[in-house]
């Protein structure tokens, strides 16, 4: 935590977002204007037109054969998710619920995965129902999908998710390598392929997913190698072709002082070099990337309002409408081991000078509910719109609404 | 965390509910018999005994003069709230939706308080038209008040929140000393009486809270005895007599290995020596502690059901169908620096000794989601039930339930 007085780093611009007469604009809407369309504050506001910037640019780096999916869990608003769906080449759901707001969002069958370490049998039975593809994560699974297929006289599309023996480096979060609950350990996979070949299933590929949240191009290039030997290798085993190679994500955005922006560049030349000896290799199989924070993390931001503007003991606090409730993620207690403010700015104030050190607090009665500690902001007023950048994703969803009573954010896709 | 490999220090013995059978009991009902009343897992249960023996005893420590209000925040299930009405003498409220459920459930507006650090203002006319007393915590509400009471020509009924100069030691969580939103800091606290004085308000008192979550009767203690003098002192300041004193709680449950039971009888024995000069130094005051979790922590359970052993590279992960989403504090994600175990049980295994290091993790894909790292338990299989002790309070709704769209849990009391 920065201590009273200091002076914290500086956040990275975030000029994603165009200024109009001093005020923040979304979607070519004044602050004013979204509160107004939302109902007031709080809300998140999701920008439709940055999320379609962000598919054009990753398609522009990467090569044409690549199939781009978008991973629901970051952001399931249904019209985000519809509004992908357009956009980008499938879904990969993690629950039940994800499943039916793709299929809502209009995603075919086809082109969506279903993955998670606890698959419940209802969720198993709704994906094989509509013939979406079940990235299968242990023998039970298995178990259950050789039972679904005798009770519906179907043959489940199948693909084993991978615990590599390599995890991706630098990751904000890392969910390979090491004893996991995600997926299959490698070394365990023949044995699994050998018992899917010998079940009533329709084996399509393999899931390779290392983590998330990694803003070094070189550790998702060294990773997506090591994933597309490693597919290769495990190709030897499966029971028949390979068709589907998710090679998961990773790709993170920039949230704290000091982040830089993910280079897309040297990863998508790696991704070229990489095409002949795919189709050599796997001359059947559609690679495809999976991208959640990437595609709308940036794309949206939470905006509250200022309450009370409180003076205790020479630390300055601006009280506002939201908080933790809304924004757990911001508050520093989703995952962070050390809190670091989330980028945020008076909304109505943008290009002032910072004049001032604050901390912005919401309305709960504990010491949690921080929005930003002790950062240099323009003057605010009482009825001033705080916004909370690169809040596109795993906000909304990710936070306790329920604590303590309040209502909850509203949200809107401008 | 614990490493692979180590054994982590036991956990306080969890007796707190009977073993019929093997398999742990709430309420008189078999946690089979729970699961169907709840409509399966995941769910909360509460048992309304427990919480009745909480107020019993601390009314048996406590001199007689002093009521007891309900934190509502704690637990605010409709049914929860309904029953300690019957036994409490009043609530505490931290929003408006809090104030609607207190109210609700039958407590009434004089025995009503309403504090927090950013009230919106028509949370604060709705607790002036119902007649609850309303913590003040800065001058911008003593404004709203007075705006409201002209409007709605009333007198409302105010208390000032005080941010003492002191803390309360060894708390798990710290809300008074230093600088801090919350409440209005004694230094302040003369010139805010003055106003009050002029205004259209009815001043009743004071609201002193320093901390909660404190195992240390000691700590307790020297924190009451700051907050009574403290009271004195400022009563000085006045503009009519002291009628509502809340001193706050901070009564600590055990949650981690080591932890031990807070110790009521040097508490009690102190407040009963401050009996005598009390009432000579605030003839006309009602003393009131205020209790949330202490309550409630201990009756409830969060129970959810294995769905897959998984062992991956020789560490075992009991996969369950609830997790992080629904019990975001035992997942070590809810204001702990350092992640402990909540204490965990297998519930249809109880009695039988712990011959596996397992660790526990629900359905959701992040590291995040887990509800027990690397502990002791009887041998597990799929199907059975995996309880969390502890968990009536600050579980449910401090949880994240929309986190990757999974049903919420349900809770019941019994």
């Amino acid at each position: 935590m920065t201590r009273l007085g200091e002076t914290p780093p500086l956040h990275p611009a975030f000029s994603l977002f165009p200024v109009v007469n001093g005020t923040l604009s979304v979607g070519g809407m004044s602050l004013s204007a979204l509160s107004d369309r939302a109902g007031g504050t709080p809300f998140y506001v999701y920008d439709r037109a940055k999320m379609t910037e962000r598919v054009k640019l990753l398609r522009r780096h990467f090569p044409s054969e690549i199939k781009l999916h978008y991973a629901v869990k970051a952001n399931p608003m249904p019209d985000v998710v519809a509004h992908l769906a357009k956009w980008v080449d499938g879904a990969d759901v993690a629950s039940g619920g994800e499943l039916t707001v793709a299929k809502n969002a209009g995603f075919s069958a086809a082109e969506t995965s279903f993955a998670g370490p606890g698959k419940r049998p209802e969720e198993l039975a709704q994906a094989v129902e509509w013939g979406a593809l079940v990235n299968v994560e242990s023998v039970r699974e298995v178990d259950i999908l050789t039972r679904l297929a005798e009770e519906l006289g179907r043959s489940p599309r199948v693909a084993v998710r991978v615990n590599p023996d390599f995890g991706l480096k630098h990751s904000g979060v890392k969910m390979g390598g090491g004893p996991q609950p995600f997926g299959v350990d490698v070394e365990q996979v023949p044995l699994l392929l050998a018992e899917i070949g010998r079940r009533r299933l329709t084996f399509e590929g393999f899931h390779i997913f290392s983590g998330s949240q990694n803003l070094q191009s070189a550790a998702i290039v060294e990773s997506q190698n090591l994933t597309l030997e490693l597919a290769i290798r495990l190709s030897a085993w499966a029971p028949g072709p390979v068709r589907v190679l998710n090679i998961g994500g990773g790709f993170g955005i920039p949230y704290f002082p000091g982040d830089q922006p993910l280079d897309l560049a040297p990863i998508g030349e790696n991704l070229r070099r990489w095409m002949t000896p795919l189709r050599a290799a796997l001359p059947e199989a559609q690679i495809t990337g999976e991208m959640g924070r990437y595609l709308v993390g940036e794309a949206g931001v939470y905006v509250c309002r200022i309450l009370d503007r409180k003076v205790s003991r020479g630390k300055t606090f601006l009280v506002v409408d939201g908080g933790m409730h809304h924004h757990l993620a911001a508050s520093g207690h989703f995952g962070q081991v050390i809190r670091k403010n989330f980028p945020v700015a008076i909304g109505n104030r943008m290009g002032e000078p910072a004049t001032e050190t604050v901390s912005i607090v919401g309305p709960l009665c504990t010491p949690m509910d921080l929005l930003a500690d002790c950062i240099d902001l323009p003057l605010a007023q009482v009825g001033d719109f705080v916004v909370v950048f690169q809040s596109g994703a795993y906000g909304f969803t990710a936070s306790p609404h329920r604590f303590l009573s309040h209502p909850p954010p509203s949200e809107i896709l401008v």
